[in-house]
């Protein structure tokens, strides 16, 4: 193993769409690597990613105090910066492999720390194939981040369970709202949530009705295609019977061709097609066809920074797992990604647990069938058992003048040596 | 006064959009005018506001518990109902005003008290008038709320501080959460807030940019006409400086013409005008001409429901005014609001002032000149110093499984003894 010659140095990366969470999950691995010493040289990230390994622009985490450190475990977004970069396959892109293990050479990288979902672990894993290959040899640790909660063979991922309370305690919240007055006023609002291709985020929204009557009366799942008549005929009774009628519907809602509502064919003045948007469109149709007083809501980016109402238990999950990949690393793991484990719904209780990246790559956990009523507009008790306790306690941030204090790191770039 | 003769019942209503704190203010009347037993007969409230008194929907307050009054200074919404019906004037419409006295003098109100923005306030003075010319004397006294912020004659309204914090953390979030990716990714964010002819809400998103860079880069304000050379120029040049560029916007903003933005013509795929929503509108603005990869927020809801993330200041003043209701009309006071009077910036320092309802009725305080920077586009320090004490400290609601508890009021009605 390399690290008994000489002490390797850390390279961490931040990867794919950011969360509340993944910086408590950089928290605990520079905490962690902080604590041995003897056993790690320098900790770097990569600026955006992994694009800061690939053009070696090295983040040394050195220049950064204990209290910054610290400071990210309360600090939403990516810290160190992130980006959609995927690498292809080692066939098709050899160069953009070799040019990664070349700037990890030349900084004596020995550990490669991917933090994100599954595009990621695939990349993670590929980049440990093609170090071997090369003679290279690098412990890589994938860490699980995605908000979409899409990662197979880990109970959860972080950055879920903050948007899953987000979410729940927006829709309770505004429910409230359009309940006070229904009576004269908006008869229906629509919350539109993230979640392309999994019904996750959505699902999270039904946590909130807890009592008959409870908002949101209706979910729309990427799962269920929709069908339009069974949804008026749901709105125009639950209005009937409550008064209102307030929904979580998925970005990702499709049409029975297929076909994402959100593309549904709205023009601006000029003919062009209007990008985005699934709740106006639902919005249109409940006014077409039912008539009926509507506001709509897209909470878009302001679910996955929401670090002012985290979940604490996604919070206390993120940092474990940082935790864990250096752990793994200590104990000569390579090529895994340590998960969560449950081991009790009630009381919730977790470990950690581990899983090889290969298993992990490319794929996507979709909600099951049994986790969504038989009329597909609603949870299931399974699938309340299973989310509740992801939503579980708060860890609120630091406030100044009434606004929460997020760290800013100083992001000092260590010196390059490759050629660009 | 009729209450030397025997104790007078309270009639209360909450009027017009709901906040998060107008509860605090029905809580802050309630606690108080239950101490004084000796002076107050019954508390009611209307059912669905003003309408719970035009159709003798009547809640008898005394059917909830201490426990449950307290709960209201921490729920969201109109915990009696609300609505928007306005009086006409007295020639308009005298058999409303006769209905009105009719169901007060049924059930022995002598005080009636309206929680409400202008046209609220200008209600309960006409009521004043009303019933003294039907020889039914009223202690009409008008308790502030809107978001809006536009009542003159106070330092600002409850439901105001606590959207304005809800805009200010939310768009710093989401601005960190853009910065993150933008190397690679979204390069503008557009957060859609509220307040459809006064700019205070959008303002509010300013407080948020501290420091030199930080989101929000640009404020759309709906008393600065749309330029939009203007515009795309600050947006290209803040993409070009910072990487990426946040901005809030007000549902308000209007074209140099006076026309909404959000009526910028959007039409769907049958030729139907789209209704709401200028983010999208700004958002493919922002393609055509500058093809920048952009997402979108619409609040609407949900920043005047956000009681898990109120105001602290606002909490406080809303319960204060609710109790200075109930103070006013001890003191014999008629036809009067209780406003808050800033005494000093920093530290800031209010007390209860007061001011008769008839000043109040119908006036709309708009965002000064001073308070928007030359170029139209953020705030000044004069708008900051005017602002900031009204988002400081935090307010939690207890939370039970993840979520925040809200109480549900039971809202028994009191029989009838009107015809219908």
């Amino acid at each position: 193993m390399p690290k008994k010659h000489l002490k390797k140095n850390i390279f961490y990366a931040q990867s794919g769409g950011v969360t509340s969470v993944i910086n408590a999950s950089a928290c605990g691995l520079i905490e962690t690597a902080r604590k041995y010493k003897t056993k790690f040289g320098k900790i770097y990230a990569g600026k955006d990613g992994i694009l800061g390994a690939l053009n070696e622009n090295l983040i040394d985490v050195s220049k950064e105090s204990a209290k910054s450190i610290r400071a990210l475990r309360h600090t939403p977004a990516g810290a160190f910066g992130s980006c959609r970069h995927k690498l292809k396959s080692l066939e098709e892109n050899k160069a953009e492999y070799e040019r990664l293990i070349e700037v990890f050479a030349a900084h004596n990288i020995g550990y490669f720390f991917y933090n994100g979902g599954n595009d990621s672990q695939d990349t993670a894993h590929k980049v440990s194939i093609v170090s071997k290959k090369m003679g290279y040899p690098l412990t890589c640790i994938g860490i699980p981040k995605t908000i979409d909660n899409d990662l197979p063979y880990t109970d959860n991922c972080p950055g879920f369970g903050s948007v899953a309370k987000y979410v729940a305690v927006s829709i309770r919240e505004a429910g409230m709202d359009v309940a006070s007055m229904c009576s004269s006023s908006t008869k229906v609002f629509i919350l539109e949530v993230m979640g392309r291709h999994a019904g996750w985020i959505a699902a999270a929204g039904g946590l909130a009705a807890e009592q008959s009557g409870d908002a949101p009366h209706i979910i729309l799942f990427p799962e269920i295609p929709f069908r339009e008549d069974a949804f008026l005929a749901k709105v125009d009774q639950t209005v009937k019977k409550y008064g209102y009628c307030a929904m979580v519907v998925s970005e990702g809602v499709k049409n029975e061709a297929g076909k994402f509502l959100s593309d549904a064919g709205l023009t601006d003045a000029f003919g062009h097609t209007q990008l985005g948007g699934v709740a106006p469109v639902i919005a249109q149709l409940i006014k077409d066809k039912l008539n009926l007083k509507y506001h709509w809501a897209v909470a878009d980016y302001l679910q996955r920074s929401a670090r002012h109402i985290a979940s604490k238990t996604d919070v206390e999950q993120a940092y474990a797992l940082g935790q864990a990949a250096v752990k793994f690393a200590l104990a000569g793991k390579n090529d895994v990604m340590p998960t969560i484990v449950r081991t009790s719904n009630a009381p919730y209780r977790w470990k950690i647990g581990e899983i090889p990246l290969v298993k992990v790559a490319n794929q996507e956990k979709k909600l099951p069938k049994s986790y969504i009523t038989r009329d597909g507009f609603h949870i299931t008790e399974a699938c309340r058992q299973y989310l509740q306790p992801l939503i579980t306690g708060e860890d609120y941030p630091p406030y100044k003048n009434g606004l929460p204090q997020y760290v800013k790191l100083n992001n000092v770039l260590a010196p390059k040596k490759c050629r660009s």
